[in-house]
């Protein structure tokens, strides 16, 4: 049998932490033979978490860690600080070739900035961006880039579009896949003054299936695979994505709630509308890649459960099995 | 009684011209007594239209116009070549004193083309914003810009927020209105480079009410009142609260009838969840004003029947009666 694929999980990311992410790794190397989870954290919490479960005792190991980086922190100086966090920790251990990948659902900021400078980008890319996976009407979409880093060059979204396309193909499983650059119409001419200047780049990149621009709109229709923008306009979709539609299921299941007549319909129509609202969520399919970096780093949801974080640890044996790494570097210089 | 306040109606504009612009024309001279609408259009068809109705002939004309620009000419050209059509003699009445406000479903391209040149701007504003009304848990929140014109600078930006202030205060009737800039986190430090040189600019600026930043996930919940942005962002939060939000609600529809059991409580929950839906429409506001002209133009959708385009008509009539543009003179340079 081949080499197990190593993977680290903060264990004391996320609002539902120790609990979740020990759930998840127990629930991940439970189902997968050729998975080694390495939790970070207070072994002490890690370990009460662990003897509620039964599991192949081989295939998870703590490394202890005396030190937390809180959300609210200041991301750079927290890395810098707390060098016996689980975050620094466990990205050292990705650089040091000591793990594979390493999946947290803690402070997004010092995961990004953790993920540049101590997990450090392959060589040739020039910013590593954060690509979270949208849902939409017909599957998933690939927002990139939704990092810290903004204002962007139009050099950067070619290689996110480059990354996030054998991204999408290798670890989604999407043939082909559609690259779109977000634009504020749909004709050539419109954009503003980066995206004029990266629509012929993209256009005329080969190794790329680019289909031209897509407006806001025909996101959630899933017209595109691939959607490129810099950070700021990522960040705006990747929060508004999430802010509509939560805020109108609240609107909705307020409004079944109005009088007699609504509350039994509310009663019959919640399987189905539950199920309707299952598709239109993309934690099936793990956390938000850090593209770009020696080694992966994935940024599951702070809210997240142990479902989601068992299947960013399944993402990362995906990443690693399909070389994605090795194809980044092979075609990033690619013209 | 006081002059009445004249308004040009595009009756060749939308998706349902002229049939609802002429019906919303006649709706809104029966309801409301201090207005004179202008139909613009094609004479025989507006007769045609309006023989339908009753109404109070003296208070309806019509301006024959001879073209008609679609919504997929380039706009600038259109503006240029077609000087008989329905949006330029329109908008020309406008500039001339001959009416005060002109509001049109057409082309978005020609009506903010034309906006600027053929009606043109407030002395001292540098940039006429499209600022469409957002519904929002709690209302409506002008979003501000979404027009044409990307690539803002800081200077715009702080023009848009004092216009915004101006337009919810005294046509949505908001005291104190809340003005935030979009931004990537709620942190200070955060933003691109536009917004960090507007952020300092909006803290200090006097006569607004200015809270920060907001992330978009924030907006739904109607966190501010006047949300400021550059026309590129505003343009992608618009399109994709309406994207977001009517895939969300076909999604639900269809989940609605998997099976029998949800079909009978979709017929129960029906009336409340139309309730709901409508509280999350904007229409009952009208259009999208674009603000900072020498007269008003508005803006409807280009699927916007009567009920949306009589509104706006009320919407220039406010506009009109609390002196907006007196309002945005005066106070467009203050520090």
């Amino acid at each position: 049998m081949s080499e197990p694929v190593k993977i680290v999980m903060d264990a004391m990311g996320g609002d539902f932490a120790p609990a979740e992410p020990v759930k998840a790794a127990v629930a991940a190397v439970r189902e997968k033979d050729n998975i080694q989870v390495i939790l970070t954290g207070k072994r002490e919490l890690i370990e009460q978490e662990l003897s509620k479960y039964e599991y192949p005792g081989e295939k998870i190991q703590i490394v202890h860690t005396s030190e937390v980086i809180e959300t609210a922190e200041p991301p750079v100086m927290a890395i810098r600080k707390k060098k016996d966090s689980s975050i620094v920790v466990g990205m050292q251990m990705v650089r040091q070739g000591e793990a594979d990948a390493f999946v947290s659902s803690g402070s997004s900021g010092a995961i990004l900035v953790g993920g540049q400078v101590i997990v450090g980008r392959i060589k040739g890319v020039e910013r590593p961006p954060l690509a979270p996976l949208l849902p939409t009407k017909k599957g998933v979409s690939l927002l990139i880039d939704c990092g810290a880093n903004v204002d962007a060059r139009s050099s950067h979204l070619v290689q996110f579009a480059k990354m996030g396309s054998i991204y999408m193909e290798n670890v989604v499983g999407i043939q082909n896949p559609r690259v779109a650059i977000v634009n504020n119409g749909a004709e050539e001419e419109k954009g503003n003054a980066l995206v004029k200047e990266t629509f012929p780049l993209l256009k005329e990149c080969r190794g790329i299936n680019f289909i031209g621009s897509i407006e806001a709109r025909d996101i959630p229709d899933g017209y595109a695979d691939v959607i490129v923008c810099e950070a700021f306009v990522g960040n705006v979709i990747l929060k508004l994505y999430e802010g509509v539609g939560s805020t109108l299921i609240s609107q909705i299941k307020q409004g079944l709630m109005t009088n007699l007549r609504s509350k039994i319909g509310a009663l019959l129509v919640k399987p189905a509308l539950k199920e309707t609202l299952k598709t239109f969520d993309a934690s099936e399919h793990g956390g938000a890649p850090l593209l770009g970096l020696r080694g992966l780093v994935v940024k599951t949801h702070g809210s997240a459960v142990a479902v989601e974080q068992k299947n960013a640890i399944f993402q990362c044996l995906q990443f690693k099995e399909q070389q994605i790494n090795e194809k980044i570097q092979e075609h990033i210089n690619d013209i």
